[in-house]
């Protein structure tokens, strides 16, 4: 199959990137401006996503209401969403929506309105998100491990603070975005049936006269435990773990993943086989890969009985430990048999696609090809992650645990 | 765009539905067995979740661990479910596997092992998985609302209970499995870069001479209150809603989806406008349409804040009781484009197409084509929709809450 790949730099700094699917109907674009949660001030944990929620309460020359309405009448299905380092508006819909679409993404980024009125709002809507997240234990395991483990500003919820966000004020908000929601450091994506030149052509016409202004650096603070419990009443216990890894552009990722996969990465993972399956300890056990741009996390999570929990811990860990020098051809082989399913299934969803190649010019700065992928996985092989796994085996886990009692960390694994 | 659609039935009643589309590389492949919930005896809720569990638990030659390993060496992307009605077993993969993976289908449709020495694990894991649902409080509510509006079995939770669950053996799976999974009222339905013909022999030759067992109607009972409140200790309060729609085989289906979309079927609707956006009263709220071969449910769900849920209560009942009467040709523009722009990109999703031709033909016992579904949005109208909620209002509203404390239904619709 031919891909066709294009990338291009408007004078302003935007990157666009984008990928021509011409079996499909259907377009995916998505605006990636770095106005993350990283960039909360302190006190005011929470400002990016409210402010990520005001920028479609009206803009240009369309109010709170036309905005949606425009996009939905179009047949958009379109979201919006915050994370640790961008804000993000994307859009899926029938090609021939795309060129009346884009004016309204480009007045989003460039006029929001921010108005003041729409604020009290804005700010309860994350404030019932936040007390929702108290009645999910789950949720709040994974922001539990993410806040020690990670160093602050990349700790932070992005979702808020319950005090800080009744703080935030419009002034707040519309600093906020003077400050970030800007062209340097954007990406705008688009895969599925498009035309590329003419797609460049209309972004910068929208955006290239967008002048770009200089953002501060992100200062980093120290980690917190290694170890916490999260006092919770509740038959349930939650079992959170981490322990860094290389980021998604260190090529030795390609090792990592493998590794986490066979670890807990599905049906077939150690976690499912021995924890699950076996042992019928829990009905969900899982070992993923989190990276942003400069570090990488293993994140491990199981969701237990109270009576299973220690047992369960014990078992994660023994797992973890007993990984380096262990690896099976054939268990590799499965992980590299899915993910390159996976990759060539991805090559049918314009909205997978449009994310894809975002997130691989973020992380590597250029795109890389199915083939050149494919290639990878064929290349990957046990002598190379066994490799990785001498070289850098799991130590300085961080442990949380959210249930009615501590639990012991009996670790094999060096802290 | 021409579209090619099949359907074929073998000597024992087993259904083929397929959807050739040669632009992709993969295909999707789903069974759905008539080995639902409905059929659990009572005294043991859960029994066809536990059957469906110990089916992938060895099958044919391959033992529990085999099994799993050679769907994922495949490049498989599994799935297990059981609903009401169906235990269905799916996979989708880069196509030139398919003919690899058919024969397991087959082991785990028609040979499962039930090894009872699985047993345990297998139910220990329903356990888990109910324990953790005592921890999920928006789907408690919603189950409490099924029970009670839809008439047992109906009403019966699939995931099961768990004190039922603890006394299931072996000899009431191999039980359920030799009535329930078997070829009358089997639907496979295939979707994906095909070849039909060699589809159907496949299917033919490893389905085909499975012989046919009549089985047993379903008796149905009474239904619950109208009105019920469940306990649970905090911050948030969580509200479900039902009332009678017309099913899916049924013309006037048409109208209902669409006037349950304008109430509360995304980003412009007008629970989210009024509720979400403008009152800022809660983060989730949502009205859909949940359909039975026979029957089906309009269900609204909002989760909130203790303090604001008897306003948001009161909000959603004023709304259900304010849509006879009111509708826009706006907004119902809006469900339209919505609705044909998802009709569209389904087209580009293999699993995506053989979920809704397997669904088609349950329901309506044909397909429809892409363009008969664009052609009877094209013909649905303001006077259509109003029509039929004039017909058939909003009424006897089945009112469940969970939270502290009880809520006061003050309601402007007849109960």
């Amino acid at each position: 199959m031919k891909q066709s790949l294009h990338s291009a730099t408007l004078s302003n700094g935007i990157i666009l990137v984008g990928e021509r699917l011409p079996d499909l109907e259907s377009v995916a674009v998505a605006f990636h401006s770095p106005a993350g949660s990283i960039h909360d001030p302190v006190g005011t944990c929470g400002l990016a996503t409210v402010a990520g929620e005001m920028c479609l309460r009206g803009a240009g020359v369309r109010d709170s209401r036309q905005l949606v309405e425009d996009l939905e009448s179009a047949g958009v299905q379109w979201s919006q969403g915050v994370s640790s380092t961008h804000a993000s508006f994307s859009g899926a819909m029938v090609a021939r929506h795309l060129p009346d679409v884009l004016p309204i993404y480009a007045d989003i980024l460039r006029r929001p309105l921010l108005p003041e009125d729409e604020l009290p709002a804005a700010r309860q809507m994350v404030l019932q998100n936040l007390a929702g997240i108290e009645d999910d234990p789950a949720h709040r395991a994974i922001a539990a491990l993410r806040r020690i483990h990670c160093p602050a500003p990349w700790g932070m919820p992005t979702e808020g603070i319950s005090a800080d966000v009744e703080s935030i004020s419009i002034d707040d908000v519309r600093g906020f975005v003077g400050h970030h929601l800007q062209p340097g450091g954007m990406i705008v994506s688009v895969a599925g049936r498009i035309d590329w030149d003419d797609f460049v052509r209309r972004v910068d016409d929208l955006l290239g006269d967008w002048p770009a202004v200089s953002s501060a650096a992100v200062g980093v603070g120290p980690r917190g435990p290694f170890i916490h419990h999260v006092p919770h009443d509740s038959q349930q216990t939650h079992i959170a773990l981490a322990w860094s890894v290389p980021p998604y552009r260190d090529d030795a990722s390609h090792e990592a993943t493998a590794a986490l996969a066979i670890l807990g990465g599905g049906p077939s993972s150690r976690f499912f086989t021995e924890i699950r399956e076996r042992r019928g300890l829990c009905y969900s056990v899982s070992a993923g890969y989190q990276t942003s741009r400069d570090f990488a996390n293993a994140v491990c999570y199981s969701g237990t009985s109270a009576e299973r929990a220690q047992e369960t811990l014990d078992v994660m860990l023994a797992e973890i430990g007993r990984l380096p020098g262990t690896i099976s051809p054939d268990e590799l082989g499965r992980v590299k048999a899915r993910a390159k399913s996976g990759l060539t299934m991805q090559q049918e969803s314009s909205a997978a696609r449009a994310g894809a190649i975002a997130r691989q010019w973020y992380h590597l700065g250029r795109l890389r090809t199915l083939a050149q992928e494919l290639e990878r996985y064929d290349r990957l092989d046990v002598a190379g992650v066994e490799g990785w796994l001498a070289d850098q085996p799991p130590r300085d886990l961080t442990v949380v645990s959210l249930g009615r009692d501590p639990l012991e960390v009996r670790c094999a694994i060096p802290a």
